[in-house]
């Protein structure tokens, strides 16, 4: 079995011995995914990058990760499949020659 | 090689070919993903959950996704084994008897 | 004296009493606004918009607005002005013929 | 009239001319906040505090702002009210000797 299905399988478990799939719509998972996502970005608050609590981040990155796979799941999306989709697709708006070594957003390329 | 390992070695492949890490430094990793977060949650805005954009979800999910997948990388996380030990830990912070059917927040269990 | 200029005041007292301005740079204040923005979210997750605890609503609205003032202070601006500039800008992009009774982004109009 | 309140009748105003209210209701105006949040910290991706694009920063700004207010007046919030109160409360998680030259939280002071 594939890493990604391992684990959708086991926050799928998780979820469903507490009856949860009743408040998982994909709005609401999206909020959470949101929420967590800002207690990530905690960790980073007031301080440089290199400052944070690395046992806090890896917990908060869970968080946000679980959300992710579980919004992934509720529409049936296969996640490598998105990511090598979305890494093509990106290919396309961030070309090597034009984008190498800069920060720039595509729109200003 | 895991589905994991597979989509990391091409965000990174992608990342290295525009020299890129010069940015990705952790902080601005979870800034990114925050960003990405929101552009999902936009999806539903003023709207119920079954109204989104399934093709726009899908683009903003992998953009989060992938910042997720490659703060993990930078901190050298295994994510199968993060999202695993998150699940256990949260077994005890919601034991099946007490959170079964309501979404009340650990804390007030 | 306004009542902005009042509570920005009352923010900046605040701040130097405690010799904070050392970490308030735009950035990290943009941050700030950020995770109290994920905190107040958190009121309505999993719920419907009556469910949210009125109190918890208004200590996070206030930690959000307290950080929007700061950030306006910082960059010097006025913020009756930018709002009133911002509701007439987009008064173009949403002219109420086309937009009267949709939620459409204006990019849909 | 006060500044706050002449800012919060042109965004009642502006809102109702578009018949928009049936879509304010108090979360889709949090799912905002957050977005126009998200939308606010790009200008600060990538780069340090000072590269930031003043006129995007005040515009995403306002809209952050916008919601707040729009929040506020939908519980029948007093901004002036809720932000001097929370800067007493504040006053006592963070008391100055303890806080100064600090940036820790309080749960760690």
């Amino acid at each position: 079995m594939s890493d990604i299905k391992e684990i959708t399988e086991a926050l799928i478990k998780f979820r469903n011995e507490r009856d949860w799939e009743q408040f998982h719509n994909p709005k609401d998972l999206a909020l959470a995914l949101n929420i967590e996502a800002g207690e990530l970005l905690e960790n980073y608050l007031w301080k440089s990058h290199d400052k944070a609590n690395i046992e806090e981040v890896k917990e908060e990155l869970a968080d946000v990760l679980a959300y992710a796979f579980l919004l992934a799941e509720k529409y049936g999306f296969d996640i490598k499949e998105i990511l090598l989709e979305k890494i093509k697709k990106n290919g396309k708006k961030y070309p090597v020659d034009k984008a190498k070594g800069t920060a720039k957003k595509y729109t200003e390329l």
